[in-house]
C-alpha cells in the first residue's frame, strides 16, 4: 500500500474468489446454469477466477465487452442488452466464432436479425416482469407470439427462451420483499415457458439479479441465473441484506488531502470520477463508508463516518474526534463503494489485487 | 453520424471555440489573467483551441493531468487540488520543467513542500469563502499567517496568493444569487489580499467558477479566473442561467434500442457509464434532455422529453406520442448531459468532433 499515490481500486482476491465459489455452488446445487454477468468487473483476470470455478458461459452488457472476453477465450456469451441495430457487424463477427446469444424485445429487432445474421445465433426474448426498463410486458402474449414466429421462420435464429432482469429488487425494503419479487418474477417467466413449450423445444427461463440470487435459498425454479454484482458486492447490497460487510471484496484507496477538525470533516483525493455519483439515501446521503487498511485487508467501517459528498476529484468525509485524532495528511483511507459496478468501470486502469 | 455504432460523445467545435473566445475576451476586457480549468475536457485537441485564443496558463485538478498537458507543451500549470503528499515525486518532476503552482490549506502540507521540493514552485493558499470543501476558513487569519510564514521561510516556495472555488454558486436559485455569492467571495478574498500585501509582494486573488464567470459582467475585481465547465456547458449551467441551449457544445449520441408506446418511453444505449449518474431535481429527476441530429448540429431539446433514469448501459427516456411516432430502432438520439465534466471524463476515448 505504501506505493499507492493516487485513488486506487483494491480487490481482495480471497473474498472475491469466495463470493464466486459460493454462488457457483448455489447454482450447482439448484441444478441451474450459472452464467455470471461480467459487466461488474470487466476484468480478464477476475474472469479467470470464474474459469477456475468451472464457469464456461457468461453474460456481458455490450458487444464491445463480448469481443473483449471472446478474445480471452470465452466462447459462450449472452449480450444481455436489447439488440442495437447499429452493431450488426460486431454481432456477425461474434456469431461466426462463438456461441452467441442476443436478446430482442420487438418485432423490429427480431426481423432485422433474421435478415442480417448469417451464422446460427441464440435468441432470448426479454420479458418485463414489473421492472419496466426494457422487455415485452409479461402479459402481452400476442407480441411474444409474433416475435417467436419471426425467430422460428428465420434460418439462423435459434429460439433459446425468455430472459428478464428484475431490477425492482434494488428498490426493495427488506430481504423478504426481495424474495417476494423473485417469486413473482419466476411465476410469470414459468407461465411463458409453459405457453411456448413445443415438442422438441422447451424454452429456458433466464433470471437473476444479485439481491435475489444472494437472498433466495433455492434457485431451482429457473433454468439459468445471471447475477453480476455479487463478485464484489457493495454498500447497496449490504443495506438490501444481500451480503455482509466481510463479503465486500473492493475498496477505493484514497490519500487524505485535507483535515478540518472545526467541521469534523476529512477530504480525500477520490471523487465522482473514481466512485461515481451513486449514493444511498438513508438518514443522509451516503456516497461511501470508510475503512482503514491493515496487514489483513481492511477493517469494518468506522462508526459515525461516511462520505457525505463528492465533486469531480474531492471526497468529503463526515466523522468525529476519535477518527480526526488518528488521521494524518497522506494517510490512506479505504472507501467501500455504494455501487461497485460503476466504481470498477471508472477505475478499470488502476486496479490492484491484494 | 452514420458510422456511429455505440454511445459517442459529440463536440461541436464551432460552439466550443465560441465559448472559449467569449470567456477569453471577457477576461481580457477585465484585465484579469485567464487560467482556464482543463479538468472539464481533459483533451489535448480542445486544449489547442485555447492556445489558438492566446491562452498560455492553465488549471488542472490532478498531478497526472498536469503531466498530460505538460507533455503537450503547456508550461504554466496550477494543480487546483490541495497537495497530496503521496505525489511528491510527480510535483518534483513537474516543478523542474515548467512553471508549477500548487495549493495548500494546512501547515502540514506547507511544511512538507518546504522540506521536499527542490525547484522553485508557486504556492497558493486555498480559502474557504463559504463553500466548505477544502481551504482555510476566510476568517482564520492565524492559520493564514502560519502557512504564509512557512512558505516565506522556505527556499523554493514562492507565495503567489489566495485561491478559492466558490462551488456554492452551483446551489444558487437564480442568476442574481450567483452574482451575490461572487461579490461576497471577492470581498473576503480581497480582504486577505490587503492583509497580506507586503512591500514587493502583492498576493494574487484567484477565483472563478463557471456560473459566476458566465453571469457576472465585470470580472475586474479578481486577478485571475479559472472557470472550466464553460468550454462545453451543460444542463446544470443552463438551469442556473449561465448559458443558453445554443451554448451547449456537447451531446452524447445514443442508438435507440427499445420503443415502448404503452408507457411512452424510449430506451437508448447510453447509461451511467457514459453520462454519469448526475441529475437535476426539478419536477422530476432529469438525467439529460433529448435532441435530434441534423445537417447543422442538433435541434433544441424536444419538449416534454427527458432522460428519466439510467442504469449501467440503459437510458430510459420519457416522451409522448409525437416523438414516439417519429423514432425507429437504430435511430440516433442526442442527450444533452446534466454535467459535461463527468460525461467527458467517462467518454474520453470515444469523442467525435463536428
Amino acid at each position: 500500500m505504501e506505493a499507492i499515490t493516487r485513488p486506487s481500486f483494491i480487490i481482495r482476491e480471497v473474498v472475491c474468489r469466495n463470493n464466486i465459489r459460493r454462488m457457483a455452488e448455489k447454482a450447482e446445487s439448484a441444478g441451474v446454469l450459472f452464467r455470471p454477468h461480467f459487466k461488474t468487473h470487466q476484468s480478464l483476470s477476475v474472469g479467470r477466477w470464474f474459469r477456475d470455478q468451472g464457469v464456461n458461459a457468461i453474460t456481458v452488457s455490450s458487444a464491445d465487452m463480448a469481443m473483449q472476453f471472446a478474445y480471452d477465450g470465452w466462447d459462450n456469451i449472452t449480450i444481455a442488452f436489447p439488440v442495437n441495430l447499429r452493431e450488426i457487424e460486431k454481432y456477425r463477427h461474434l456469431a461466426s466464432g462463438i456461441d452467441l446469444n442476443l436478446i430482442v424485445d420487438s418485432e423490429a429487432a427480431a426481423a432485422f436479425l433474421g435478415r442480417e445474421l448469417s451464422s446460427e445465433t441464440g435468441i432470448f426474448i426479454e420479458v418485463d416482469c414489473g421492472y419496466p426498463r426494457s422487455g415485452v410486458p409479461a402479459g402481452d402474449y400476442e407480441t411474444f407470439e409474433t416475435i417467436a414466429a419471426l425467430i422460428e421462420k428465420s434460418k439462423n435464429l435459434n429460439f433459446k427462451g425468455f430472459i428478464t432482469h428484475a431490477g425492482n429488487t434494488y428498490r426493495a425494503g427488506s430481504a423478504e420483499e426481495v424474495a417476494g419479487i423473485y417469486e413473482g418474477t419466476l411465476r410469470q417467466m414459468n407461465g411463458l415457458k409453459s405457453q411456448f413449450t413445443r415438442a422438441g423445444n422447451v424454452p429456458m427461463v433466464s433470471i437473476g439479479d444479485t439481491p435475489a440470487c444472494s437472498i433466495v435459498e433455492d434457485l431451482s425454479g429457473a433454468d439459468e441465473i445471471r447475477p453480476g454484482n455479487f463478485v464484489y458486492y457493495d454498500l447497496m447490497q449490504y443495506y438490501l441484506g444481500a451480503c455482509s460487510y466481510d463479503d465486500i471484496a473492493v475498496t477505493l484507496a484514497c490519500p487524505v488531502s485535507g483535515i478540518y477538525p472545526s467541521r469534523s470533516e476529512i477530504m480525500v483525493y477520490g471523487g465522482a470520477v473514481h466512485l461515481s455519483k451513486e449514493h444511498l439515501c438513508r438518514e443522509h446521503k451516503i456516497f461511501g463508508e470508510v475503512v482503514r487498511y491493515g496487514d489483513d485487508g481492511w477493517t469494518t467501517p468506522l462508526s459515525g463516518t461516511y462520505v457525505s459528498s463528492l465533486s469531480q476529484e474531492h471526497g468529503l468525509i463526515k466523522t468525529h474526534e476519535d477518527v480526526l485524532g488518528d488521521v494524518r495528511h497522506g494517510d490512506l483511507l479505504g472507501i467501500l463503494p455504494v455501487h461497485s459496478c460503476l466504481t470498477a468501470n471508472l477505475m478499470k486502469d488502476h486496479t490492484l489485487l491484494i
